[in-house]
């Protein structure tokens, strides 16, 4: 029997390998007309030409576009609010329209509806403090990692506080989603093993979440076994369309999983090492996921056996302990397999910082909250520790 | 490579046994404030005491409710243009509620639009004719079966023309759902398994489509597992809130699935069934599925394998002829271990309405054209005739 829970996504999803050429006509299925609307997107994005097409397909539908291209990668509170002066604000888009990473996605969906709350940021820090719905968003991922397209959460660095904070309403959920994974054909492939990477993890944490749900369960299951399936083909061959696809697809699956049950600890000790050490998301994840599991592993060994059976990691004459040995394990070699370090000190993280990174995750209280197991300051500084080897 | 395709679904829903108490609080969802309510509902449902206290958790909140209880099981077009006129038009609610089986819920869905478009139901027969977006919904179903409240679909019948019609739109969709199966324990042998054998079709018939899509196909495939591991249980113990549970979430998978996939065939055939001798529409479907199936074989024989290996019915020695066929002995066992008939002339068919049935059959272009097979009138009378023994 299931306590009640609360499962959010998205009304339209489009799908497929050439979907963007899609987009000018699937503006039909917002409710009101629109003629203005600013396109989010990032120099790489540019790079590939696919902004230009775009912009000249909603030109033949009467749609005037402006392109802002000053997100930065992981962007502070500082950039996503001047951003929104220089550029947003003065045009008055109808809608907002972003095609990048979830770096972009998340400042785009915080434009939405900035635009229809007069509001700094640094008040929505936290859960449900939007007061208004913001105005239609279309979303293009062009990472397979964050599945920001389907999360009602934005993350913004505060580099004053040396910390990476989430922002989390229901109204910064898009109208339409455009998984296009042709886009991720050239994603170089550090970023491509990085945001691979994330994504498992938001399947995983969500499956042994204290918030997991049948309805995450499902997609974190079918995440993990598309991951699981294709990472290291994606990372080896990443003109595979059909790695690229399942990867794509197996990265939004999470960001619906992690929306119904929650992010946990590996996210909760990751953050700090973004906001310290401009660690990369995905790779901050990626390093600490065997070592965050392995710490939970006495209160999740069946969950862990179950992923790593229906993975075909282990067969039926395991035991749960060696099934989820084995998933562990996999995890590290998948880590391995796309050259992400198992060493903090390659960042410039040494013995000395433990103390404040263990201070500053267990102020990710919300995130903290989700793990089937307490964390103490000790608990985290040892787990830190494991990588420094 | 996927085709691109279009996957619709639900912005909320809330699940688990318990969750309508949880539906005062939930209106905070919607983005508009609701004063006034039509409650769209059945005696069925009154009869389990559940509507009084949803009134007074409504009433506490200051929201003032009507309630409607004159739609009759698979309403007419009269009926629903009726209950509009006299009942939901004069007091207009500024949203819908509706508790109930599929054919309430349908006639609701039409209400939310009618409120916002001043046009006769006929004119929307078919797909996307309706302009305008409908006032908000809110969806409860109370039988496991059609999947109504996720899907953009509504249907019909037509007396004159004794014919079923569906009305198609995106405006059909709800803003939120809840699914709290405790309201299905008393649900009726005979009903649990007509809407369960019509919860198990339309995953099947997505599952096969020809807009079959990586989407539809997970929860077609979850919906299937479901609905095979507890049909017979929910069927014989009614009172188990497990198996209950598992084919309210099996139900409303199937109708994500076919809102991206759509259903075929047996939909095509069991329509006339239902226009023309009133045969329940869960049953009519089940009664044609293992004959609809035959005939497909030797188009799906590698999809019903698959499907026969994830539900354990076949194991990895079985060839994918002996593994579609252990599937579709299946489904004939499931339908007899409900007492579901397979024998038309209990309903009044003989021999010589086949002629008519399968020009009726003919007629529902849009479902066939979803089937792996063409079929012609002779293939139509063949299916039915089987169901004459
Ligand atoms: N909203 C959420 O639910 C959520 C979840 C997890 C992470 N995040 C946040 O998302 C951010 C990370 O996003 P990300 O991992 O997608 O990386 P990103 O958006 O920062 O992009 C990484 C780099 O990849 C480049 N790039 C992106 N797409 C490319 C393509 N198709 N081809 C070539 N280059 C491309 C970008 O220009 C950038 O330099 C972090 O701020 C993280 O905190 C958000
Ligand atoms: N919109 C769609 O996508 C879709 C899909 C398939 C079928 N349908 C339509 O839905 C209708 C069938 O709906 P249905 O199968 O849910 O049956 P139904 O709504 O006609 O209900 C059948 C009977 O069960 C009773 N009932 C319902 N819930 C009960 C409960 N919890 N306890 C006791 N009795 C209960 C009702 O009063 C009714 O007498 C048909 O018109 C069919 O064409 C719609
Ligand atoms: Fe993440
Ligand atoms: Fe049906």
């Amino acid at each position: 029997m299931s306590n009640p829970y609360h499962f959010q996504t998205v009304k339209h999803i489009v799908h497929g390998a050439g979907s963007l050429n899609l987009l000018p006509e699937k503006l039909a299925l917002l409710d009101t007309p629109i003629k203005r609307i600013a396109l989010i997107t990032q120099p790489a994005i540019e790079a590939l030409g696919v902004i230009e097409q775009v912009v000249a397909g909603l030109a033949a539908k009467d749609v005037e576009v402006l392109v802002v291209r000053d997100v930065e990668p992981e962007p502070t509170i500082g950039n996503v609010e001047a951003v929104f002066r220089d550029q947003i604000a003065p045009f008055a888009p109808q809608a907002i329209l972003s095609i990048g990473g979830g770096s972009v996605l998340d400042a785009a969906k915080l434009f939405a509806v900035r635009l229809t709350n007069d509001q700094p940021l640094r008040e929505w820090l936290g859960i449900d403090l939007i007061r208004n719905p913001g105005v239609p968003m279309i979303l293009v991922p062009t990472t397979a990692g964050t599945g920001s397209e389907v999360t009602p959460n934005a993350i913004v660095t505060l580099p004053d506080e040396e910390l990476k904070v989430g922002i989390v309403s229901r109204h910064l959920l898009p109208q339409i989603v455009i998984l296009d994974a042709s886009l991720t054909l050239g994603l170089p492939k550090a970023i491509t093993a990085a945001t691979g990477m994330d994504a498992f993890v938001h399947s995983l944490e969500s499956y042994i979440s204290t918030k997991a749900n049948p309805i995450s369960d499902m997609f974190a299951m079918e995440s993990m076994r598309l991951i699981g399936a294709n990472i290291v083909e994606a990372y080896e061959h990443g003109d595979s369309i059909k790695a690229r696809e399942a990867m794509m697809l197996g990265s939004m699956y999470g960001g619906l999983a992690l929306t119904a049950a929650g992010t946990a600890a590996v996210h909760a000790l990751a953050y700090p090492l973004g906001g310290m050490f401009n660690i990369t998301h995905g790779v901050a994840n990626a390093m600490l996921l065997p070592h965050v599991m392995a710490f939970n592993l006495d209160a999740i060994v069946e969950r862990l056996a179950t992923v790593a059976r229906a993975l075909d990691l282990s067969g039926p004459a395991d035991s749960a302990d060696t099934a989820a040995q084995k998933l562990i394990d996999q995890i590290a070699a998948w880590t391995a397999a796309v050259d992400i370090p198992q060493d903090l000190r390659v960042f410039g993280v040494s013995e000395e910082h433990l103390d404040a990174l263990a201070v500053a995750a267990s102020k990710v209280k919300r995130l903290l909250a989700n793990n089937p197991k307490a964390l103490s300051l000790d608990d985290t500084k040892a787990i830190y520790r494991r990588l420094l080897p």
